[in-house]
C-alpha cells in the first residue's frame, strides 16, 4: 500500500542482498522510520519489540532472520540454534512456527553452501505468497461488504476492527483491512470504528495510520465503546485478524477481542475473522491450548505519544506503587465467530467449516 | 477515607462557610489538590470539567452549587437559573436532578431571605446521608464477599471492577468500593482488578490511587482484560457503580460496562451493581431512554500521564487528521446484572426485585 504516494511492503530486501529493512511500527504514526535487520539476533529483537507485528509479518520477519543466520553458519546446529532463538520470540502467533518450518524444510536437505540462498528465496517467496493470499482475503471479504451495501441505500458501511490486522501486518494488504481497501477503492463508501486497542494502541497508531494514508473515512474509539456503538445499531459488520485458529475454529487474537464478540453476539451483528491459512493451527483441538503471552506491564502504566511541540514523550498514567496485568491476547471461542474470511474463501468458524476450504491438510 | 493517614471527603464547607472545597480529580494520581468553590458558576464548571465526578458526588457539588447561587440571588427567577445551569452539565447521571430537586423543594415555599441558608443545611445533610448511604451499601456487599470468601481456602477474592465507584466517586467510602474497604480493613485478602477506563482513565488513576492510599493489593488493567480473566478463572466478582438505573433494573454506567457484564454472564461470574437509592430513576421504564453523553473526542486522542522528572504532560496517540468518537456511558441490560447492592440490602435488577426494597416509591 501507499505511504505519501509511494508504494511500500512491511519487509523487503536492501538492494545490496545482504540485510532486509522493515518498517519501524513502534514509532507510528508519529515518525516513519525503516529499520535495518542484518543477523538473526536483529531479527529476534525486531519481532520482540514489536518494531514489526501481525501474525503474517512475524512469520516473514523470522524466515528472513533465519536465512541471514545460515549465512554465518549453515550448519544444522546453526539452523537449529536461530530456528530456536527466532521461535521464543513470541508465544502466540502460530505464523512464526509455521514460516520457521518451511525454512527448515527447505534447506535441511540440502548442502550446506546452498542453504543461505536457499532461505533467502524461500523467505522472499513467503512474502510473496502472503501478499498473494491478503489480496484474495480481500476479493472475499469485498463480496461480504457489497452484500451489506445493497441494504444501506447508499449510505456508508459501518465496520469495526480491534487492532491492526491491516497491510501493517502482513507484507501488503493486511488480512481483516484488505477487504476494506478493496471496497474504498472500488467506490463503496465506508466508515471504520477503530479500537485504539489498548494498552499498546496498536488501532490509534496503525490501523488509524493505514486507514488515514489511504483516505478511507475513520473515527478511533476507545476499546470500551464498541458495544454500545452496536447497540446503537452503527455497526454493520465486525472484522478482526486473528494470532492463531485452533482446529475447533477458536481464535486468539490481541486482547480485548472475545468482548466485542460477546457483543456482536448480543447484538446480532456479524463478527468475521480474517486469515490466511498458516494461521490455522490443525495440532490444536481447541483454544483453551493456546498459549497467552504476558507482556510487561509498562505497557499498561505509560502511554506515548506527542507532545505538542511534536517531540515524543512516554508518560506514565497510573499512581506511583500500582500493579499492573498484561495478557496479551485472548481467545475467542468459534461459537461467537459468524465466519472466517480465508484466501480460498469464506467458512464456518468451525472444524467442518475449515476443512470445507482445506480438504489436504492433515492435522 | 485517608490520604497520607489524614481522613478527607470529597467536598467539604470552607472554615469560613461561604464556600465548599473540593479535591480536584482531574489532577489525580499525579498531584493531589483542592480547589474553592464560591459560585454556581465555579459549581457548574467543575462537574462539567470533571473536576468533581461520579454520581453521587456530581449530586453532593449541585446542591451545594444551587445553595451558593441563592446567596446572590433568592428569588424564583434566580433558583430557577441556578438548577437550569447546573442540570445543563451532565445528562445521564440521575442523582444531579435528584439533589437539585431536593434543595429546591427545601426552599421554595420559605422566605427569601431563608432560602441560602435553608439550602446550605440541605446540601450538608445530601452529603452526612451520602456517606450513611455509601456504609450500608459497604455492609451488605461485605456480606457477598464474606460468602465467596468461604469457597477461596484464604486464597484473596478477586474482584474486578470497571471505572472509579469508589469514595471520590462519593462523599465517602464510594458505592461499588465501599464493600472492598470494609473487607479489607476486617482481614478478609482481597485483590482488585482495575480496569484503566479509557478514554479518562479514571480506573487507572483514582481506583489504583485510592486503593493503594487504602492499601488494597491491585492490578491496573487495559480494559480489554477482563474478559480473558473471567475465561482463566481469575475474577470472582464483578461489582461497579452506575449513574443511572431505570425502573426496569437497566444500568447506565461508564462506556465499556456492558462489555464485562457480558464477558462475566458468559464465565458465570456474577455482576453487581452497587448505588444509592437516589440512583435509580422511577421515571424511565427502560435504559434505551438514557441519554448518553457524547464528550470530546480529545479524550480519546489524547492521554496525560507524569515524564519522567515528574512534570506532567499530556500528548496526543493518534496520527494528526483521524477523527475519534467519544460515548461517556453504554447501558447494561438488566438480564445481565446478578443483582443490586443498595443501602437497604441487596435485590434482584429488576423492577419487582427494586420494589421489594423501596416499596413507598412512586414512578
Amino acid at each position: 500500500m501507499k505511504i505519501q504516494g509511494k508504494p511500500y511492503r512491511t519487509i523487503w530486501p536492501t538492494t545490496d542482498g545482504v540485510a532486509v529493512e522493515v518498517i519501524d511500527q513502534t514509532k507510528l504514526p508519529h515518525r516513519f522510520e525503516t529499520r535495518r535487520i542484518s543477523t538473526v539476533a536483529e531479527a529476534a529483537h525486531a519481532i520482540r519489540a514489536m518494531i514489526v507485528r501481525g501474525a503474517p509479518l512475524i512469520g516473514a520477519t523470522a524466515a528472513y532472520g533465519l536465512a541471514l543466520a545460515l549465512r554465518d553458519d549453515p550448519s544444522d546446529e546453526g539452523l537449529d540454534k536461530a530456528h530456536d532463538e527466532l521461535i521464543a520470540t513470541r508465544p502466540t502467533a502460530v505464523n512464526l512456527r509455521w514460516a520457521l518450518k518451511r525454512i527448515c524444510d527447505a534447506v535441511r536437505n540440502r548442502p550446506r553452501g546452498d542453504r543461505a540462498e536457499a532461505a533467502w528465496r524461500e523467505a522472499a517467496a513467503i512474502c510473496d505468497e502472503d501478499v498473494e493470499i491478503c489480496r484474495s482475503i480481500g476479493e472475499h471479504g469485498l463480496k461480504l461488504l457489497r452484500e451489506i451495501a445493497k441494504g444501506k441505500s447508499g449510505e456508508p458501511v459501518n465496520i469495526l476492527t480491534h487492532c491492526n490486522a491491516g497491510w501493517l501486518a502482513c507484507v501488503d494488504w493486511g488480512t481483516a483491512l484488505a477487504p476494506l481497501y478493496m471496497a474504498h477503492d472500488q467506490g463503496l463508501p465506508l466508515h471504520v470504528w477503530v479500537d485504539e486497542t489498548r494498552p499498546r494502541n496498536q488501532g490509534a497508531s496503525l490501523t488509524a495510520f493505514e486507514l488515514g494514508s489511504h483516505g478511507v473515512p475513520h473515527a478511533v474509539i476507545a476499546d470500551n465503546a464498541g458495544g454500545h456503538l452496536m447497540q446503537a445499531g452503527k455497526v454493520d459488520l465486525a472484522i478482526v485478524g486473528t494470532d492463531r485458529v485452533t482446529r475447533n475454529g477458536d481464535v486468539a487474537n490481541k486482547i480485548g477481542t472475545y468482548l466485542k464478540a460477546l457483543a456482536a453476539t448480543d447484538n446480532g451483528v456479524p463478527f468475521y475473522v480474517a486469515l490466511p491459512s498458516t494461521t490455522i493451527d490443525w495440532t490444536l483441538a481447541s483454544g483453551d491450548l493456546i498459549p497467552i503471552e504476558e507482556r510487561s506491564a509498562s505497557e499498561v502504566t505509560h502511554m506515548t505519544g506527542r507532545l505538542p511541540d511534536g517531540s515524543i514523550a512516554t508518560v506514565e498514567v497510573t499512581p506511583l506503587g500500582s500493579a499492573a496485568a498484561n495478557p496479551g491476547f485472548d481467545v475467542t471461542p468459534a461459537r461467537l465467530v459468524t465466519g472466517f474470511i480465508t484466501e480460498r474463501g469464506i467458512c464456518a468458524a468451525n472444524e467442518a467449516g475449515l476443512r470445507s476450504l482445506f480438504p489436504s491438510v492433515k492435522s
